[in-house]
């Protein structure tokens, strides 16, 4: 066992997974679970997701050895602030955030001396929600980032760590402003590409004709993260303005780059660009 | 019985399954397959898509009633150009190009009188090729796009049409240059997005990280395009490059829209971005 008692904010397919796989992997004692979503809680408490539901945030928490915090990210410093004062001498707060510098500003501003926050983001997840969706082995083989600063207690981040490794995940830990400069590339930057390209596909006007009924399996495969939820991705793009705006800017460059392959008729310059291009995208496993 | 004599040249996916279709549904007597690959065309005949191999291409389509040309859009014209002078009075020429408007222009100029070209673009496909691909319902409910112009014969493209459903498929006609602004902005730019957003991402510095190695499901999704034949999309990037530049610019206005609202944190002016763009996504069956 590597803690006793966890609670978890927001009982979601992360936070759910979370807990059922430290669950089957023996890792915690007990486990409480907080969410603003009251028939979720009773659901996750149906599917043994977690033992106990709480009634109050900050009774919750009070004798917890760790919090793990699993909701939006514009809302976590605000569940930490909420409950900072309630913690236990020695408690552990982490969270799943998929952005990381500006909430782990926040939130180790927030948290009491003697307490400690790591900042976590498991790269994990379905196109599904709720505790209903949860599963042990969604972190399985999936990497784990950690963003200890200089300051990180070193036993706290060690009792993370090994809680992430318990339920599956390959952890890793960088700082803060790295992980939100490569997700910015990997993640962010695409969501608004295929946002940006729905949009100018939409209202593209070709004489009146409804282009999108013309779409094929490709598009739908390319677009379907712009189907994702319009004030998730808000926030994650203002709270990652700057690495999203220099990656935005990145892959304008590239584009123009095409482009003007395109507008010479430069046929070996625009061979070698897809080829690259293809050879990147063929070495992702 | 729609034809008695059709010719297939490029007994690939499309070719293959257009046969198949065909010989399934009656519409025609028998079939000759004509393919640079032999070993794709003996596979062809022991798979039951043709009855014959062609050992000539202009002796093939000599007797044939119906001309199908299914290889790359940059060979159609020149595919065309070898076999003109030995089509049969009366014969009808059409084609399965992605690019149809430099096609139709090239093979009207190369077609004899007494003949005609019909440009078509079946708007289906999978991630495979060659024969051993092939099967009957490829086409079952996707749209099949004619391009006649104002010089048509009505009754060649009556019969193109006739066989296009037989084979499954929903006809629509249009004229090439519109056929080709629709798919600049539903295919190839999202082909040209794609390529070089793996482009981007590829060459990002983030540190000397290698920024790839956390890629997750949803890059993979949406950059699976970009692991498309390198060549062929060179060839309908210049063969539809007026278009496409300006489907291009289309999309950089729109990202440079988006790029505007996240600089200046405009959280309404973000929401209905996103949503907007979500509700297009949705709205694709």
């Amino acid at each position: 066992m590597i803690v006793k008692r966890l609670a978890v904010t927001g009982v979601g397919l992360i936070g759910g997974s979370f807990a059922l796989a430290l669950r089957e992997a023996g890792a915690v004692g007990s486990i409480i679970g907080i969410d603003s979503d009251t028939s979720n809680l009773e659901q996750a408490l149906s599917l043994g997701i977690i033992d106990e539901i709480a009634t109050d945030a900050r009774s919750a928490v009070s004798d917890a050895d760790v919090v793990f915090i699993s909701v939006p990210s514009c809302s976590i410093s605000s569940v930490v602030r909420d409950i900072a004062t309630a913690l236990a001498p020695g408690c552990i707060v982490t969270d799943g955030g998929s952005v990381k510098a500006s909430i782990v500003r926040e939130c180790d501003a927030l948290i009491p001396a003697g307490c400690s926050f790591i900042g976590g983001h498991p790269i994990a997840g379905t196109e599904h929600s709720g505790a209903a969706a949860a599963f042990a082995g969604l972190f399985k083989g999936r990497r784990c980032v950690l963003t200890p600063g200089a300051e990180t207690n070193a036993s706290a981040l060690r009792t993370v760590s090994r809680l992430w490794s318990a339920a599956g995940a390959e952890v890793c830990c960088m700082e803060a402003e790295h992980h939100d400069r490569i997700f910015a590339e990997i993640s962010h930057l695409p969501h608004a590409v295929a946002y940006a390209l729905v949009h100018a596909v939409g209202t593209a006007d070709v004489e009146g004709e409804n282009v999108l009924s013309y779409s094929a399996g490709g598009f739908k495969d390319f677009t379907r993260i712009a189907s994702s939820d319009p004030v998730m991705w808000r926030d994650i793009a203002l709270m990652n303005r700057d690495a999203l705006l220099a990656s935005i800017d990145g892959f304008s460059a590239s584009l123009a780059e095409l482009r003007k392959r395109i507008d010479c008729g430069d046929q070996t310059g625009l061979t070698e660009f897809f080829t690259t291009a293809k050879l990147f995208r063929d070495g992702i496993v």
